[in-house]
């Protein structure tokens, strides 16, 4: 088959500070599914059309922010190879045992020039969409909130930028699909290792190993709607939306979890090849790059983090 | 990256017994983009998000039907791998000179043993696709009909099923990620060679090399309600639609060109990827599987081919 | 106001079959809301965007069909008026004592020219929409199934067509938008009290006092194709749909209660002043002017009725 | 028919101060439709589902603003009995000639208590939406930019906000549908004459005779990301959306003209009868009102008028 290698975002940790709270922003008001806890208290998430036992786990924490983001590989071997890319380039991995997070095979974690967990696997339960494979329903009734399909990115900030792109697109084979830049310099790099706009982004930063946000898929702009008006009702603290960004076209509305972490709901509008050429915004051009419509960047947008 | 080998439907040529009313069909109506002509009267045509010259190319006839699909792939070294690949099949391939359809590369030619004609190629020359690729707007002003976004899959009936099959998982490195069955017997096919619910599709028939239809991405199921209603205003032959399919769970709807060639128009809905687990339709839900709401297949779909 | 006399389908009362099962297709699948029981083993609906008690009352019977439908009308005063309208129409009228159906005032009752029983009345109990007045969200969460918004028209099969159509627009002030004709005979009358494409629809028939539908409004397109959705999930009887008509422009799709009384979800795409012009579709094109997009009768549409 | 009186905004007539670039914004952006001009270098618009030969007039002038407004009534008898009602009022009333705007009747013009001028007719050429009125198709090919529908209603700014409440509450018949209030004192109210969300609205403000904006209305949400992307597209500039008012429940975006005058295009959720209850806002939760998600009010919004 044509994929081969990193898949996809498998899933990411986020730390918070209150459990019930939070289970009540990403079950009832995202619609993210419980299917599991741990005796560290961590509580794993699904969307609902991930066929993985997880793709967000909730660790309680007195501080917000990403623990780790993980990626599926393809196979075993594909994660023993990157492992040794990974050291090849001159980073330090370390093997997590099968089973620390429930259901989630041996990981190999590397801490990437930018300053942030990254963990690789090639093993993790599958417990379905709920769904037969069978003979299956479009969707399954009884979903909550915003209907999320997939955990979908991150996008991230940090520092050592240069190295942390060519760490990304040499080590672990991402695609540049788009980029701010300001002259020569490079603001921001969104990644693929599919035919995503992104699978993961990095914006350049002083600070090291930052959480900008973590997204969440929906199926079309009218569910952005709807998001941003539960946002509302549910007085959920909104940061913009809904818009569409520039970069990569998606339909989008930002908002915050109860601990200040930022999530994304949006739609996808765009999709790349190997071949596709890769799109470039200039620094001048920023807001428009960042939220098409009003073309002016929120200041909550670039200087908050968790 | 993780995209290798075979990339996507690169292209498809139809045949057509009247170009003028072709153009009209395709371009007004469903709103290509005409790129250029050759001297064989073949006129050559885009979908506006596309980034290379054409997808579609429509040859002068006296019967309906498709010439040949051609499929681009990531590298020239994929190239010669498919053409070693497919003569290990025991099936002979053919180059045809680059420039034979103008902008593009060298291709491999072979039959499948379903008897459709298929091209390989690494190589086409990039129009774009109408924005530029520093600060683009989500999409150009100015567009037609229905305004699909690309070409994206035949679906193509045949002979030979299992041997068909064989070829396309095992030469071509495709993966099956829906089907339908009746008992042991697989009657219908949904390959992959990226991360889309089909790139191509195969049903079982007791004829060799027959087009059911070429199918066209739109960006919403809006824009099926919108193609709905030009096919009325129009009056282009309707077979069904608008509904949702079982399989993939598009969202589509199905008409004929001048010549009788079907096409589709349709919004996705799914994504796989490699661990996805394949999704079965049972040949006693068959109705369903193709047309989820009404559960009845349409009497032409199952017999009208060109 | 500029809104006087009758004001708008306000309830239709539907004979079902078995209880348990017609509350789980209207509650649970179209998702109306259960508002009370009366001692007749009645069981009162509403849509969720409606104020007053019931818009749907559904009766324990031996036969399906329609038993009433009821309009609102503005104050006490229309509503004598419009008894002495229907008397000097030479109908006879009677009064049905408030509380007979539960929360609703005095009825003016009488029998159509094309044999349905039609109430007047002015006075129904508000329970509310959900939301408070004050600082209403958009919606109430937790809805369900198709989440209509209202109960919004009727159409029906009857005889006596030219008289039941003068005795509409005359002595009840409804005003014709849409109409079928064939040659001189109007086939079909689309009748507005309001700024509606239809309030109530009436078709020239040899039986009299059949139902064909009562329908009920989504909020969008989207909406319609949920629909689509559940009714394949439920196993519902679809007739057609999702599609469009040419008159009136709704989205819509056509099914079946388990009692066999044809329901309608739809979304509104029209509207209508006094001045609107009538629009006419002919005979020779009565297959696009009910269903747009085939331009075909399904032979259920015109045959069957309750 | 159960409309009476007052029909809808028949026209809004804007200053403007280039023509070339108005029009260009107007028909090209936006969409409206040329369908005249005059020998005061008057140009005449209307949106393409309007029977009526304009909805909007441009008028060159060297500041920008609303020159008037006006609302079609049912008869010639409705014209005399409000310009008597009028008068009873207090307020002077004056006849403007039929055809002083081309293809329309005579007018009674009056300044509304809050400063605004409006003009009341019984007559205006139709010249149809484009469409056939024997069976017509959903809409005409060839629309443009934002496609909007019907031009709505207006938003106003103006003084003695409650003897202008009363004017058009009791002289003309208005119906308030919503509002906000300060304790006893109301901030805004939305009116109706027929069953929309609001056919003119107005704000309390110190200053007389303000327009806040005139407003388009268009078929989905979808569409007002489409006017949101040709904004940004067309370098308008944008004051705030796309989102979702809590008033009306309207899906909104706000942009300026380049004169300066502030319109809006909107897809509508709402809908009222004569005993639809009132909906209140409370003044500290303005935010909410009027922009739901971010429920923060843009400071230009209650600002800038023209």
């Amino acid at each position: 088959m044509a994929m081969t290698g990193i898949l996809r975002p498998g899933h990411t940790q986020l730390r918070v500070l209150d459990m019930e709270e939070s289970l009540n922003h990403y079950c009832e008001n995202i619609g993210l599914i419980e299917t599991d806890r741990d005796d560290q208290g961590r509580v794993y998430l699904k969307c609902w059309d991930e066929q993985d036992k997880f793709s967000l786990v909730l660790e309680p924490s007195d501080r917000s922010g990403m623990d780790h983001m993980a990626f599926k590989v393809a196979t075993e071997q594909d994660l023993w190879r990157y492992e040794s890319n990974v050291k090849n380039f001159g980073i330090e991995t370390k093997r997590i045992p099968a089973g620390e997070l429930k259901g989630c095979g041996e990981r190999v974690r590397f801490v990437a020039p930018a300053g942030h967990t990254f963990d690789l696997y090639a093993e993790k339960e599958q417990v379905g969409n709920g769904l037969p494979t069978t003979n299956p329903a479009p969707w399954p009734r009884g979903l909550k909130g915003m209907e999320p399909i997939r955990f979908d990115h991150c996008l991230l900030y940090g520092n050592n930028f240069e190295e942390n792109f060519k760490f990304f697109t040499e080590a672990l084979d991402f695609q540049l699909t788009e980029q701010i830049v300001d002259g020569e310099t490079q603001l921001a790099a969104f990644l693929t290792c599919s035919t995503k706009a992104h699978d993961v982004a990095f914006i350049r930063s002083e600070k090291s190993g930052q959480l900008h946000h973590a997204s969440f898929l929906l199926s079309s702009w009218e569910g952005v709607l709807k998001a941003g008006d539960i946002i509302s009702m549910e007085d959920i603290p909104l940061e913009t939306g809904p818009t569409r960004h520039g970069l990569t076209r998606g339909q989008t509305i930002y908002f915050f979890d109860p601990s200040g972490n930022r999530n994304e709901v949006f739609a996808e509008d765009s999709y790349v090849y190997p071949d596709s050429p890769v799109l470039t915004w200039t620094a001048d051009n920023i807001g428009q790059a960042i939220f098409y419509h009003s073309r002016q960047l929120v200041e909550s947008f670039m200087g908050v983090t968790s």
